[in-house]
């Protein structure tokens, strides 16, 4: 088991690349791992991998098609209840899926289990975690505790984010020397590049920038 | 939530059949769930789908494809190791993952949020666990807490095995009125029908059988 190792979880988004960067700069070897999981936007894998290019570390992709067939199932259900009942279960986002960071880390642990890595970085935050509840600290240290018990491995993740707010990821990236990176992150939830500037992940953005003092080098 | 639905995860094999039993006795409504993963013996699937069909109840296949990821990334770094070092990581076994049931219970409690299920069932033993440390009750333990916070649902993990050897687990099945349905199970890792007789899962069920003083439905 190798201590100066880390594995990053890695979207391509502002979050997990400055995670990225402040790996580097704690762990003697880093590697990054991001999950194709049929995310409308694929874009960010493609982020993902450049970051990775450019940061000079090796970039694994997990495909994961666990929320597909949950969506499927649920689906199934609608319709089951639609020709039974005459109605469709409207509470049920069909794109939601819970807990989506237990399979992340899950996966990125098994994966960094195979290359003797004990540390694992996720860029979480509790404080802009959207209600989100598999973001909060408390989930982390529990997570840790399960992955390390199943798999009898010393696992450790690592948040270097959980308290921040978006001004606070954005002076820590400037910190490290990432704000350049910032340009190759994928954010939009429209998919789009330059970003939609409309949609919630780009006002957050956009708010962690302008509070930071900082112009989002991605819109120069 | 229901507290009275259970999902139980169905293998198709001997130890979840008794558990799905146990649950049947148990709780009101009952579904079951396998895991397509890329088994080499997917007949394991077509045995849960019968048995879940023989016992009226649902079953969901969710289609789990990190494995396959995560043994191409350990098999690309072997490669790379041969081409720089001239020799090939052998003390990984390339189909090994760790903490599968980790993955397996977190893709069925994301399916059972949906359904507004609160209790899962799965047949692990911590007497005859084979050294899987993901087998253990306190892992168990743990995973629930992890899921419970990381969906902030209250996750109940049910393991009416944790004890039992297989010895206990046929005397079960049989208190339960569930002999007959273990002639529907699968189990040998051969993949074989009728069974092998001399793989260790076999060799383990035979012992369970004959230490029971039951004949195997399998072999009549």
């Amino acid at each position: 088991m190798m201590k100066n190792k880390a594995m990053v979880l890695l979207s391509g988004g502002q979050d997990s690349t400055t995670s990225l960067f402040w790996a580097k700069k704690k762990f003697g070897t880093v590697e990054t791992v991001s999950f194709d999981y049929g995310q409308r936007h694929r874009v960010e894998l493609k982020s993902a991998a450049k970051i990775a290019r450019l940061a000079r570390v090796k970039n694994s992709v997990i495909v994961i098609r666990e929320f597909e067939s949950i969506k499927n199932s649920a689906l199934l259900d609608a319709k089951a209840a639609v020709s039974k009942k005459h109605k469709l279960n409207k509470k049920l986002p069909a794109t939601f899926v819970p807990g989506r960071n237990i399979l992340f880390l899950t996966a990125a642990a098994a994966l960094a289990y195979t290359k003797k890595t004990v540390n694992l970085v996720i860029g979480v935050s509790q404080v802009d975690y959207s209600g989100y509840p598999d973001c909060r600290g408390e989930f982390i240290k529990s997570m840790e505790k399960s992955l390390s018990l199943g798999m009898e491995y010393p696992v450790k993740i690592h948040t270097p984010l959980i308290n921040l707010d978006k001004k606070g990821t954005v002076l820590l990236a400037k910190k490290l020397g990432a704000l350049d990176m910032m340009k190759h992150t994928h954010t939009c939830y429209e998919g789009k590049n330059p970003p939609c500037g409309k949609c919630p992940a780009c006002l957050l953005r956009e708010k962690g920038f302008k509070e930071a003092g900082i112009r989002d080098p991605l819109l120069r």
